[in-house]
């Protein structure tokens, strides 16, 4: 059929056409926009942090410093993490090899599931892949369970939270950031027997401020909702025990689910979910995301248990931490950089422009060894583009001079505008 | 205000009753289908695959030998993976440490890509956190980037496949599984211009059968669409390099977008897509699930750069399974045990009732020390409950004869049929 062959020549040539296009302009807009991501290639020196080796557009590796990791308090290099690791490299193997349900359930999990739940004095806590996963298959999870349940969420929430939040297919009410007016306001519209969750988070990262987590908690108990909470830039950094601001705030009892990140200041990676164990059952029992899903390596999880219980103990990385975010903070500040009021350990430079911001994080990558990415859209509003610096309690107040010199002179040499002494 | 306070503590306790009473009845239902799942906690033991230890209800580890396992060809435990695994945690430590655009993106993330783009002979790759968050991701991206796309999903598709496809929004019909004629007939019944995409798996990892794939992409060409194909229980176990069943059968070039897991054959943990790099590029740009979450850890990534390296030159391990899973098919059919159809390494004994699979299975686990999960609804459809063996490389023919005369005296025990010789 030479004919038939000729139009399915002609169509495969059509069609490669079409999507191609379609696929092209797509990443033309991200170039026209000048928010094109380029991922630097790196690796950090264990023993060493914040030090590492930048891979892109050199001869052979460069030394650099890094000022962007979220392993906050460098638990990624910890002496009882590694040890951890590497004992259960050696005892159990690289991957759990299934579900947690079918054949990847290992004593590791169990235990820190345990450890997590002690962390935040709930009865149980259940592990996932990832936050960005905890969230997505906890809130879609939840809301389907709930019949015409209503979420109110802050309108900073994370974007695994929103993905959750849509892919539950429930009403969604987004109230103004942290303003607890207008989510009473939205509240107090819906009718009372409505099933409530307020999902918001505890210290938002790209802004660096902090939730009223009991004023929160007023208003669920007023309007009868449920608490939510995403913790991940707070589990392991604030609380006595790194139980998170819920704890530091002493409001933990008072909030029906709190989600963490192994991946930040727990070093590793993974997230977790700690709850009464009716709700951990549910999600356990429902939720896809969960359920159909290879278990984390119990290499990973034997990290995370050290590291949990390690920042359970010691308060010394914590308190470098604040100290070290605090000086980096009036360093800035005094030399008149844009450094935007934050309330913890995250220190972010308002630059407005996507392309401005790309280019200071280039010559600083390029000709200071500071390695820092540019936050663009979607990551924060368009016109909000900015630096986001996480000192950690490894870096050395030297760093710090060599790098707000580097800003002062990138500063003037881009003319950008620097606030003198008051 | 003691009349708030008093309402308030009121309506604290007609909230705790009403979202409890939810979530209890939520998991009545479970145990009423005699679906409750319970998690058996285990050890594998390194270095004597399938061997593990077993903790839940006895005093201390019992030993067992592991039947449910997904790292098929026992990757989790080869000295390369191991050795390549710890000298990456004493070199850059535990996690990475942020997003792959945010401080995340290891140069061990950068030469895994280019290996599994090679594994695939395509342009490009990408990691993610896992292979369910690969299919969401990328099917619910893809199909938001098309406009007014529609997805031809097979029935028997996977949990994370589904919900990708779902998650995107678009149209989705439904062609049963593995029909040609049906498959056609959907794509027949669009219009030409409208862009389309066939979602499909190679390896049916529960019914253990294959897709035909030609056939499948011829259908593609003529009605110009898309192809994607989920190879997660078939990379590392078929073709001469690991490549799947699309290498096997020489597709892969006709494949559009081929999604692989690191957390199977290769034995470690984490997912990933193989495409051109206009693909790659759209979704590494515009997926949340991707953008948004702490990338693999490097440990775990400079594990399986080392297990698909060994697999695209042995094919020892993937010639030791297929021998052993016909070798248990024989040994099971033999005995009259009801063994399903099966073209591939997987071997299902149905069952067809939820409790009755469950006892089965806790009776091999507590008497036979064999530990086989029973598979239930939602995994599969309700009335074809089942066991799911996966003899691998390291299990003996002891260990499948031990099997097979468990499963005999079971079923006499438990009064089901055996087909007696034929």
């Amino acid at each position: 059929m030479p004919a038939r062959n000729g139009r399915d020549r002609t169509a495969r040539r059509e069609r490669a056409m079409n999507y191609n296009q379609i696929f092209d302009q797509a990443i033309d807009r991200l170039h026209s926009e000048g928010r094109y991501r380029v991922f630097i290639d790196i690796m950090r020196n264990k023993g060493t942090f914040p030090n590492a080796r930048c891979f892109a557009g050199h001869n052979g590796p460069k030394p650099i410093t890094v000022w962007c990791s979220n392993d906050y308090l460098s638990m990624g290099q910890h002496p009882k993490v590694i040890a951890a690791m590497e004992e259960a490299l050696h005892d159990v193997g690289a991957g759990s090899g299934g579900t947690r349900n079918i054949g990847g359930n290992t004593h590791f999990h169990v235990q820190l599931e345990r450890e997590l739940a002690d962390l935040h004095g709930k009865d149980g806590a259940l592990l996932f892949t990832s936050g960005y996963v905890s969230n997505d298959a906890t809130l879609s999870t939840l809301a389907k369970l709930l019949p015409g349940c209503v979420i109110f969420s802050d309108e900073l929430n994370h974007a695994s939270m929103i993905a959750g939040i849509r892919n539950s297919g429930c009403e969604k009410r987004v109230f103004r950031h942290n303003d607890l007016e207008h989510l009473e306001e939205l509240l107090a519209a819906e009718a009372p027997e409505t099933p409530k969750l307020i999902a918001f988070e505890s210290v938002y990262s790209m802004d660096a401020d902090i939730a009223p987590i009991h004023a929160i908690c007023d208003l669920a108990e007023k309007y009868n909702a449920l608490t939510y909470i995403d913790e991940v830039h707070a589990v392991g950094m604030y609380g006595k025990r790194g139980g998170g601001i819920s704890e530091r705030d002493e409001a933990a009892h008072r909030i029906d689910i709190i989600e963490g990140t192994l991946g930040k200041a727990f070093g590793v990676m993974g997230g977790y979910i700690a709850a009464d164990t009716r709700v951990i059952d549910c999600i356990r029992s429902y939720a896809p995301g969960f359920i159909f899903t290879t278990s984390l390596s119990p290499v990973l999880v034997a990290g995370v248990l050290a590291a949990v219980r390690h920042l359970k103990e010691s308060n010394e990385e914590r308190e470098a931490q604040q100290r070290n975010a605090a000086l980096l903070k009036a360093k800035f500040a005094a030399a008149g950089l844009p450094v935007m009021p934050s309330q913890t350990h995250i220190v972010p430079l308002m630059v407005g422009d996507p392309v401005r911001a790309k280019k200071i994080s280039d010559i600083l990558l390029a000709e200071y060894g500071a390695y820092v990415q540019p936050i663009n859209f979607p990551t924060v509003p368009r016109g909000t583009e900015r630096l986001r610096f996480t000192p950690g309690p490894t870096h050395t107040e030297a760093m710090m001079d060599d790098l707000t010199t580097a800003l002062v002179e990138i500063w003037d040499r881009l003319e950008l505008e620097l606030a003198r002494a008051a």
